[in-house]
């Protein structure tokens, strides 16, 4: 893991990165969101390469570097496996997701890996209620280069509080 | 209409757009946003061409391919006469918008047409009150390059909520 | 000050800037939002020039051009001085802010001075609360190449409420 937030030295790695590279992790970060607020829940896990890590994790927790999270998962099997879950098993009340996130910053770009993060916010809309805050914090990425393209190698979403409006249920 | 979550797609679109049409691009959505927040209303008609279409509706209704939205304008004429309703007609309490949007997705690029989507979130602030959630949703747009920069051909606002905090004077 | 929300003519003057310069603001900005919410106050005066203005203003006292400000600083020793305060003397409830930055409009870029703008939202979470909205607005910027690169000159965070849940304590 490294040092999230050397910003100081992100405007030098971010220039380091090709501008050609940082557009195409711009269009993952969005891409990523903009399928989950779709509920396109099949399309989540292609988001991933194969031997992938997505954790939800509270801020306390990854900053103390404990386990716990909320999510946690360590392959796209698994990925595939809370699709499932999601879309055919669990009882719930649906809800809408909307994200808005930041622009991505670069921590590191060395050969196909980009280490990077960008801060989010989530917002819940039920049906016949207002939109409301659901869950911020930031994505803690780590971005392979593919054959298909950009992909998470591993995606940490640390959000800053453990009190949350209701269980999460969608990914973030 | 494309499909407008196409986004394994997006990246490879976004590498077609050339960059320097990217970042204009950003910029529109970014000067849309600000014009309004400023309440500048009277330079929101001059984002869209002469024969556009602007709506703002619940996703549900998007969704369904249902008519229904909250404002639904065909023209900038149509734009125009909603700005002069806002300012010098409607009896209502002002309140305080404040837009924060994602970057584009960039679904196509042909010629000297974009089609393109950012999310976006919409905080009202009334006065001697706290800034709340206002509306969330998704930009849908039709983008066309003309001789004064780009400007909106079609700009749907597909927002999650039926509900909202108020009636909704000012455009999203 | 610039006419802050020139907005017809951004297009251009993004045009003019040079990619790599403006991806390098865009770092800049999510840097400072990066440091400030994972509570590294220490290098919050390391984002400005040594003579340099921070401001923390309401909207309506800015457009007029009134001078009081929720801070007000106008050299790095009095950003450091405040950042003592924050971390050694003042009594309070900690809390954990989240920002969710737009893209920066630029306004003007002439040799090493950028004039530039974004949107924000800042998100509040004490603990054992939920996540809500604390401060929106927008940032009103004039940045400075050094050689150490990119730096705030000035920073006047204009908010759009007149009331904030409780005291802001940290900087936005």
């Amino acid at each position: 893991m490294p040092d999230a937030i050397s910003a100081m030295h992100d405007a030098g790695a971010a220039a380091r990165i090709d501008v050609g590279t940082f557009l195409e992790l711009v269009a993952l970060y969005q891409a990523y969101a903009s399928a989950l607020d779709a509920r396109q829940y099949d399309r989540w896990p292609d988001f991933f390469v194969d031997d992938c890590v997505y954790r939800l994790q509270p801020r306390e927790n990854f900053d103390r570097g404990l386990p716990l999270a909320t999510m946690a998962f360590e392959s796209k099997g698994m990925l595939k496996d809370r699709v499932y879950g999601v879309t055919q098993t669990l009882a719930h009340d649906p809800y809408y997701q909307r994200h808005v996130v930041g622009t991505p910053i670069v921590h590191r770009c060395v050969g196909d890996t980009i280490e990077s993060e960008a801060n989010y916010a989530v917002f819940r809309t039920r049906q016949n209620e207002l939109s409301e805050v659901f869950n911020v914090g930031r994505y803690v990425d780590v971005v392979h280069r593919t054959p298909a393209g950009l992909r998470f190698a591993s995606r940490i979403c640390v959000f800053d509080s453990e009190m949350i409006p209701t269980s999460i249920i969608y990914p973030i």
